[in-house]
């Protein structure tokens, strides 16, 4: 960046503001999705007003601005590919107000989820988006890439959590979007619009939060099935009785026999697949509740289930899920993780599918994740000291892609597309679809400051 | 329209498809608002390559194109104001395929909303959303305007249980919104955008909803108030715990009065305000579910409270609430009804507000509504006769929006904009915002053939 820009920057945000020096801006050009890319600078604006005046000066300058939360997304989406102005939000860290009685909180982007899950449990609430981030990452990344985690099988996304926002355009305009009601149908509605963009239709500068009321117990029950259409028999069973669990998580067969090879967990034999379910509620219907999840689960491939009325119980349950990733990274460190999601029912042709490409491409897939929403975590074990394998992994990820849109799914349940997957989103969306989403965004972005380079297409880029 | 136009409309759609003579296109001109203007021609369509071909004829003939469910909405949305073309969507009515097993159904536009609960009921399920006109609106219209209804506080509204489309842009485009899952970040949420959007982007040719397992059995409680802060309290402190009722309704003093008046329901005496609370659920555990809300509803101001456990109970609570549009009817054939929100705690404030309203401006005004969402049906009962108020009702509207935007609240919940509202719409959203939808706009219709003259403001119509 030029010197005159660097004045300008300063001027507005101040100088304690702003980093330059590369060896400073290095921690700003990464994310969880392990790319790097260096930015020319680094912003830390503690108002709209500062951000709108960024805006405007990164269009004058014609540099690209990418907003980051705490940078702990998998997609790439605030890596700054195209160098440019990094923006980031943890300055903007205030919850502006919390309103128990209105069931809502305002902050700031930069406030942390823990953050706000801990303000709002001071009056027994909480909001509803637990990604497995949820203590470091931030509310602005969570709207970002509409984040979600185990709960949304009951409480939804951060689209159906959030009531409404203050955004910054990529014209440098302020905008208000949505209410403070749970009710509202008054223009167009642009906050669902902004959240899941990446970053590429305005920078969030103040979030309305819907808060929900705490339960008082949970139950885990987890149940070991002989195979994966067992499993997912249950699944379906438990998703169209009227007990929705608050999690409904999913483990396959080749992750079972990874957790077994490198943890001293009992897991009956034969186990084919397994299911964690956890039921929240109030205390005094807790146990008839996880009684009918039971009654759902129960099917001719039951092997065994354990169920979990306590903290500490609970804890023993979720050790299976917790021995998964350290085992994941101890045998693949540079495995591909992909969450793709399928229609519940289908899950078994999905696993099937994979199994089926795995042994094609000679690479070992394993499988788990947020089954009540047929969210699925597929990892592709890639062993980097295997030419083979290195060359067959973008061939088999475009077939395990090809396999979910063929079974009426989508590429990315909450991860997003940032740049890593932007190449495969032709695979769900039509041209004419994407053209009017580029139109769009031309219109909130003429220039294309903000965020270039990413979600869309590399062959649509203009 | 010329007679090339209609030789082109009949070859698109078939003779037995267009109605062109004025007698037989009347019916097409009027909705709930109770205003008519006379389209120049209709046209039921039977597939979206049909609508597709339409849309590019109106293009060409710059002809003002008006997609019509049933007419139900009470905002003018569906109402020819600059004549033209309406599309009607009676003829697209085949429900395309019911998945129990997912969870959702995949419907044409013209499918009623009573047909879809039926389909849904066969196998234990329902769609959230429940508009008093239920029984003859359809889908593409409750989408249109994002249709909510008493179960909304509980299951949301049309935005929340609706998972993709397929529709037909304002540039003769077919594109495909959403997914088929439960989850899904791939690209813009085009979907919610165009819900709510009153036919003013796209004409939606399909949609797949997403449904709800039925609850076992329901129970209701109604409970009487002193005054309307008590009433008020209890609202908040019922949605403050765990147990969220399905419909949280509320019925003010003067609608009481109005009741007592025209009906010989026994009602306590210096009754204030009313709440009627239901609350659905699994057999097993809507005993101690309903106990939940009795406790959190009980304070100082409860005067007396009857709970309903059976079908004919039910019934008869219910009949208050029935009482009530008659009684409304009988006594203000003209009367005003908005559809205003605000946030819960601010519902006192706002009835005060609205009493005092009533006085300076010599105006009866009864509320009730949906105090669960906030979402209050206020109705000015203007007497047609006496010029002094029909003078003052347009002043009181602009006051009575004026208070709800000053409490945090939004001009409506459910009933839309249309062109009934659009000029009020300037207190709520802010220039740039309202600009930005506007560009939006140009994007999905560039020649603003769809709907021209509803949901913006006439000033800012180009």
């Amino acid at each position: 960046v030029h010197a005159e820009f660097l004045t300008s920057l300063t001027g507005i945000a101040g100088t304690e503001n702003v980093l330059h020096a590369p060896e400073d801006c290095w921690n700003y050009g990464y994310d969880n999705s392990r790319q790097h890319a260096l930015p020319e600078a680094v912003v830390f604006p503690e108002d709209p007003q500062q951000i709108q005046a960024i805006v405007r000066l990164c269009n004058e300058s014609n540099l690209p601005l990418v907003t980051r939360g705490r940078g702990t997304g998998t997609a790439g989406a605030c890596v700054p590919l195209h160098a440019g102005l990094v923006l980031s939000t943890e300055r903007m860290n205030n919850i502006i107000r919390a309103d128990p009685g209105d069931r809502l909180m305002e902050v700031e982007p930069g406030v942390t989820n823990q953050e706000v899950q801990q303000r709002a449990a001071a009056d027994n609430l909480f909001w509803a988006p637990d990604p497995t981030s949820a203590s470091v990452c931030s509310v602005g990344g969570n709207l970002a890439c509409n984040a979600a985690g185990p709960r949304a099988v009951k409480y939804g996304t951060s689209r159906e959590n959030v009531l409404g926002l203050e955004a910054v355009t990529g014209t440098g305009d302020i905008i208000h979007t949505g209410v403070y009601t749970t009710k509202g149908v008054v223009g167009y509605d642009l906050t669902r619009l902004i959240i899941g963009s990446e970053g590429t239709l305005a920078v969030i500068t103040r979030a309305i939060l819907k808060l929900l009321p705490q339960p008082e117990s949970k139950h885990t029950v987890q149940a070991f099935y002989s195979d994966i259409q067992s499993a997912a028999k249950a699944v379906v069973a438990i998703m169209r009785q009227p007990v929705t669990p608050c999690a409904l998580e999913f483990i396959d067969g080749n992750a079972i026999e990874l957790v077994r090879d490198h943890s001293d967990l009992v897991i009956p034999a034969n186990t084919g697949a397994m299911l964690m379910i956890e039921v929240d509620g109030r205390a005094d219907t807790i146990n008839l509740e996880s009684g009918r999840i039971l009654e759902a689960a129960r099917n001719e491939g039951l092997l065994e289930y354990r169920i979990a009325t306590n903290d500490a119980e609970n804890r023993e349950i979720w050790a299976v899920r917790k021995a998964l990733s350290p085992a994941l990274r101890d045998i693949a460190p540079k495995k591909i993780n992909e969450d793709v999601v399928v229609p519940v029912s289908r899950i078994p042709e999905l696993i099937e599918g994979l199994d089926a490409l795995g042994r094609e491409y000679g690479i070992r897939i394993v499988n788990f994740g947020h089954a009540g929403n047929g969210n699925i975590h597929v990892n592709l074990l890639i062993d980097p000291d295997d030419p083979a394998q290195m060359q067959n992994s973008h061939e088999c990820l475009m077939q395990v892609f090809r396999l979910v849109i063929r079974l009426n799914g989508t590429l990315s349940g909450e991860h997003g597309i940032g740049f890593v997957k932007r190449d495969y989103t032709s695979l769900e969306i039509d041209p004419q679809t994407m053209q009017l989403m580029r139109n769009i965004k031309s219109q909130f972005d003429p220039n294309n400051i903000l965020n270039p380079g990413k979600l869309f297409p590399a062959d649509t880029d203009s």
